[in-house]
């Protein structure tokens, strides 16, 4: 690496981007040629910067720094290398690629800490092509589930035939668990992928929880009807119904504070501009910090939904089709993280991750802690997702500082 | 036919429905061998009730039952026999058999009019197999567009070739156009296609006018964001600012008497659960009585859809995508209809339609009337849609007493 880590960094995102499945735009996904290609690009870097390198038996690549002696506890730091279709570049690969420049500082001058530390690219967070999140951090952490194996991707491939092409045993698959005697804690670096640290003028922010999820599929039966002949009082129209819905979703997602909810999808029978529409089927994504807070949206959202459906006669039915815990951030390394910022200069945004991350599987393994750092426009998971130079530079120091402090207090977390 | 009117009109509307491009359901489109099959069933009922028949340039199948002389000014009643994909069996045979019963029962008991009348049976109002509504009827009032003429159907053939297989020639299709010296007014008797008899218990109603109507396309654009990482108060959902126009559309429609407005397609962009919406497409459909109130909604839905985009920071643009102006039914006519009603013993109910009819094209060349019928539900253009053999029993008895009252005084119409 050059003297200038955040320079580096960022000419290694881009030399990463180019391992993309498609010639046009940057897609990796798991188990496939540009997953190998980027784990064998990675292995070389963590090499370059001290780091004993293995690639595990879920295909995450994991380098360790050792410290002062062998076998000391680890702090992981780490992120994923597989990205969604018509990817950003900086999704992933920045907790990477920063952690690996921490090492190098290490290395460069010599430092020796009293733990080691290990930075870890994992190998599947997006789920792009099993549909299923956190493939690698899931092992990592013990929890993967083995009933997945038989899952197949767009080609019809099962998960355990794409291991085996990878050269990796399915059934050893648990043996990239890792033990709480060995890592003690887990920190990752990542772009917002929201607006708040630029609204706020900040380019980093510690993160206190990964919101809890939870999706409905509501759909709203009218009346169908000739949009000329039925008099407007006569009505049953399932679209208007469903229009007080969507704008009861969000008045009540602005009322409880820490509450996102959106109605991202939303679809109308017959479909025709000259009918009434007799069926509206729209979905409501709740997610909240706190899961009472999204406990408490859902059933606001119920009662409100009911009393629509009285008022305008039409019948509104619920399912729930996905449900996700929130995940707390460990407190002790929110402070940590927040008096690293602090001591850069910044003021200390503490926020929630409404999207999910690595640090949400982690979590049931070790204490985990997690910085934002800001990113255009809070644009991701698009070719336009893009951060500042000058921002990677602070994420690098802020992660330098953060990797100074628990070393110098390491004894403070639990271990196993 | 047998004696009971009614009960025979049903079985011919029966017979008709049998003649049908599927095997199962209705559907009879413009120039089509079933067209050709129903216009030859209509000329023998026709001729049983001793009327002279023919097909006009245009297709349409029209008898006369001459008056009291030779030559004299004709009263003219009819509807169409082609049909929309999935029909219902009512919409248009029941205006031309109930014609033919009432001509029946004259030729049946030997009376010969002061006037004579034409039955006609319009070749294409619905508009299913050129996308162009009115052709037979338009044809009739010396309104056909020879532009038209190059329009192709779904398999590629077009208007121009379509009569000609018929055995029409494209060039004389100006020769159906008829003289208002000839014909001195139009009747035409229609399921009403919507709720508003049957909830007020009548059987049948004297139609004020065929509603003018406008259709808009709006395009709301906001911004699209990821579902869990923008905080309320920065997103610009373009799918709550469209509910709020939807709403908005409807509240705005209740509250001029006579309007009705309807959002019949809405579609979602990018439509994905986690996503926010940054764009919505949809559909207005205005309907009125009277242009002015039309006119006068059209105008407040556009200032409620400004305030909203200025409210909520999105773009709201519109384009008018049709446009027709509201046909008034004729004053002596809705009240000759109105007499008749009353004296059969209904309350007379007057009511626009919603709907278009051959009686908004026929306007152009004489006065019109129009009778509706109560029909079940207000369903239409369905295969379930339904009305009672009381109530065709009645249609004909008003129909008759209508053309009698008509005939009694036929110099109070203006000829040519």
């Amino acid at each position: 690496m050059t003297p200038n880590p955040a320079d580096s960094i960022m000419e290694c995102i881009d030399q990463l981007a180019k391992i993309s499945e498609s010639p046009n735009w940057l897609t990796r996904k798991y188990l496939t040629e540009q997953h190998k290609l980027a784990n064998e690009q990675v292995k070389s870097w963590m090499q370059g910067a001290g780091m004993i390198v293995h690639q595990d038996a879920a295909g995450n690549i994991v380098g360790r720094y050792e410290g002062q002696t062998k076998q000391l506890p680890a702090l992981m730091i780490g992120s994923h290398l597989d990205s969604v279709v018509m990817a950003g570049k900086y999704d992933g690969p920045l907790g990477v690629l920063s952690g690996i420049a921490v090492v190098q500082a290490l290395y460069d001058q010599g430092v020796r800490l009293p733990i080691a530390i290990e930075v870890i690219g994992f190998a599947d967070e997006e789920g792009a092509r099993f549909q299923s999140t956190y493939l690698g951090s899931r092992a990592v952490a013990g929890n993967f589930d083995e009933t997945l194996l038989s899952t197949l991707d767009e080609s019809g491939i099962s998960l355990r035939d794409a291991l085996m092409s990878f050269g990796l045993p399915p059934n050893e698959i648990i043996n990239a668990a890792r033990s709480n005697r060995d890592i003690f804690a887990y920190i990752e670096l990542h772009i917002e992928q929201g607006p708040i640290l630029e609204k706020k003028n900040l380019p980093v922010g510690a993160v206190t929880a990964i919101s809890g999820a939870q999706r409905l599929k509501i759909s709203v039966n009218g009346q169908a009807g000739h949009a000329g002949t039925v008099p407007m009082k006569l009505r049953v129209d399932a679209l208007v119904a469903a229009s007080e819905c969507v704008i009861g979703v969000e008045k009540i997602a602005m009322e409880i504070s820490g509450v996102v909810g959106t109605v991202g999808q939303l679809i109308t029978s017959p479909g025709a501009p000259n009918v009434i529409p007799g069926n509206v089927e729209f979905t409501v994504d709740l997610r909240a910090e706190k899961d009472r807070d999204r406990d408490l949206a859902f059933l606001r959202i119920k009662e409100k939904f009911k009393f629509i459906a009285n008022k305008r006669g039409v019948e509104i039915t619920f399912t729930v089709t996905h449900v996700a815990k929130s995940i707390d951030c460990d407190p002790r390394l929110i402070e940590v993280i927040g008096s690293a910022i602090s001591e850069l200069g910044w003021s200390v945004e503490n926020l929630p991750s409404g999207a999910g991350h690595d640090a949400a599987a982690m979590a049931s393994l070790v204490p985990v802690g997690m910085v934002f750092l800001r990113c255009k426009d809070g644009i991701s998971h698009s070719p336009e997702e893009s951060i500042s130079n000058e921002d990677a530079s602070i994420g690098i120091e802020v992660l330098s500082e953060v990797v100074r402090k628990i070393a110098d207090d390491y004894s403070r977390y639990n271990f196993g």
